[in-house]
């Protein structure tokens, strides 16, 4: 009896993931490892105030969290001064990435932008929906702007991915860079600003919020700087026609409601300006490890820092397996990129 | 300047959704319901083992699930008596019929078989994956596998969607029928099993579990006899092949961590048992009331129950209307279909 008949792009996709989470190699080494690094996880987790939330959220588990995501829409939008039309939440960036690809995306005369070593979850998805993937390089350790445009234009792209932060650099633009590269998307074009770190930007250079463009849309998450990854509360920004445009294909009831109480309580409280600042002075205290053990550390406006170890990818990851050269309770694992180690000092991992 | 250039499937799809959350006339009467009955949650609610994992794992919440849901998928195949291969876990089925459809589902030529008045998130994913959805009627209150079977075969469908028990109605077929039915599929055709109220199954009635055909899938939740419909946990149980297929696609770090400890715990304690007990001592309980009230109860193998009213739709809305004429503290509530109330009596509602 023959099984399932898969559409040619499912039986053609492969079976690699996008990410390997950090218990994948402690059950196959059969210990815990001493950090988790590679998802950039905050370990100074939830403000005590969603903490509280969603334990007394738990007894309430057996109602489906309200599909329209209704209260939790309106005190985001309250926060960043749009409407409730301009805010869309779910399960993580991750998943609204997904949504957003699918609803342009048909076959491989589909054409998509990012940059090559940016979040590969976005490029899963281009994959999965059967688009055709253009990559350019980034300039420096920083995504490309320009570049990103020129391809664009070039191919006809329908989305550009830039990540703001990026991950895995940490690197930044300035407001300006960005506003006008918003500002300059071609007709058709739609500008996929992934600020999943956007909350550890220096002060001003956070690009101003234009929710009115046809062109835009922003993505934020409760899971870096809230502390909040296990919980899957990511958001949309945009123009009330893109946003609306969600529900034709989202999943629904696919919210936790533990997990929207958290973010509810989260965005109430003074919580997050504490981690900023810690994660700042924590970025302080990865330079200087990084500086002590002779590596140049990255600039770094997300919760994480890369450092350059000035060698290829051999060097770094003898770096990273002579780890112990490094002062007693510095912590060291491989970024995304191999000429990138992430180093984490005691502040970030304890 | 123009927006995004949507495909031509997702700018052709309705806005409706599949489903309206209670909260959504709560706000438009601007006063909480007196009961939550149209997703048939379960007012016992999580078991206290769950309850109490949800609330210790909220302060994990920072970490990110882990995303192959291994502990989970071995805890189900070791429930289930299959192999963790046999199973996929995810954000509820609502989530994994999403994926299921998406893999088999490329345009028009996809045929999908279903009945109608059945479950309608499943169309939805139907419409939303541009396939063509093929209904045949109920024969009498049950969903029909023999005429299921009949148009998969004449239009050579790809899936044939069948809960049992079924929602909204609350009918079963009894082993042998689904054993039957699953033996006799059309090669390249698969059979969805939608079980999320198997559970409450009369023994002997629950279908054997074989994981090893190609073309079947069986789908169960945690939302409903185990009271977790807002912890978004759904699986599905078949032949590695197609379980490894979701892999694919799906939103790998989709999983909310409290909910994976939650579903964790709910399997391992004895709760299910007073849960279905307690669900059908209030069966018969809303079968009084609806006789006692000149209204005929339908035999329900789930946790609520379908009254006939006897006459057409606008009398069983003249009867939902008119409840105060009911015994006080019963509650009746229109359910998926016209002629068909749903009246819950005080042990589910209270």
């Amino acid at each position: 009896m023959t099984g399932p008949r898969y559409t040619p792009l499912a039986a053609g996709l492969p079976a690699t993931v996008p990410f390997v989470g950090p218990e994948t190699p402690e059950r196959a080494l059969g210990q815990r490892l001493r950090a988790r690094l590679g998802a950039n996880e905050s370990v100074f987790g939830p403000s005590p105030g969603a903490i509280a939330a969603m334990a007394q959220a738990v007894a309430e588990a057996w109602m489906y969290s309200d599909p329209e995501n209704h209260d939790l829409r309106r005190a985001i939008a309250a926060h960043k001064d749009v409407a409730p039309e301009n805010i869309v939440v779910g399960e993580g960036i991750d998943g609204l990435l997904g949504y957003l690809v699918r609803m342009v995306t048909a076959g491989p005369d589909d054409h998509i932008v990012t940059s090559d070593g940016a979040y590969p979850t976005f490029s899963y998805h281009v994959a999965g929906f059967g688009g055709t993937l253009h990559k350019v390089p980034y300039r420096g350790d920083a995504e490309d702007p320009g570049a990103l445009l020129t391809k664009a234009a070039e191919i006809d792209a329908k989305l550009i991915y830039l990540a703001n932060p990026d991950n895995p650099m940490g690197s930044w633009h300035s407001r300006n860079v960005i506003e006008e590269m918003a500002a300059n998307m071609p007709d058709g074009t739609v500008l996929v600003l992934d600020e999943a770190y956007g909350q550890f930007l220096p002060p001003g250079d956070l690009p101003r919020i234009d929710a009115s463009s046809p062109n835009l849309i922003r993505f934020r998450t409760f899971s870096e700087a809230y502390g909040m990854a296990g919980a899957r509360v990511g958001y949309g920004i945009g123009h009330p026609d893109l946003i609306g445009a969600f529900n034709k294909v989202r999943n629904h009831f696919g919210m936790s409601r533990v997990s929207q109480a958290g973010a509810l309580a989260a965005l109430a409280d003074a919580y997050l300006a504490e981690v900023i600042e810690s994660v700042a002075s924590a970025r302080v205290r990865i330079a200087e490890i990084a500086t002590t053990n002779g590596l140049t550390a990255l600039p770094s406006a997300v919760n994480f820092v890369a450092v350059d170890c000035g060698g290829d990818g051999a060097f770094a990851k003898s770096v990273l397996s002579g780890h112990r050269r490094l002062r007693r309770r510095d912590r060291v694992q491989t970024g995304h990129r191999a000429r990138a180690l992430r180093v984490f000092g005691e502040q970030t991992v304890l």
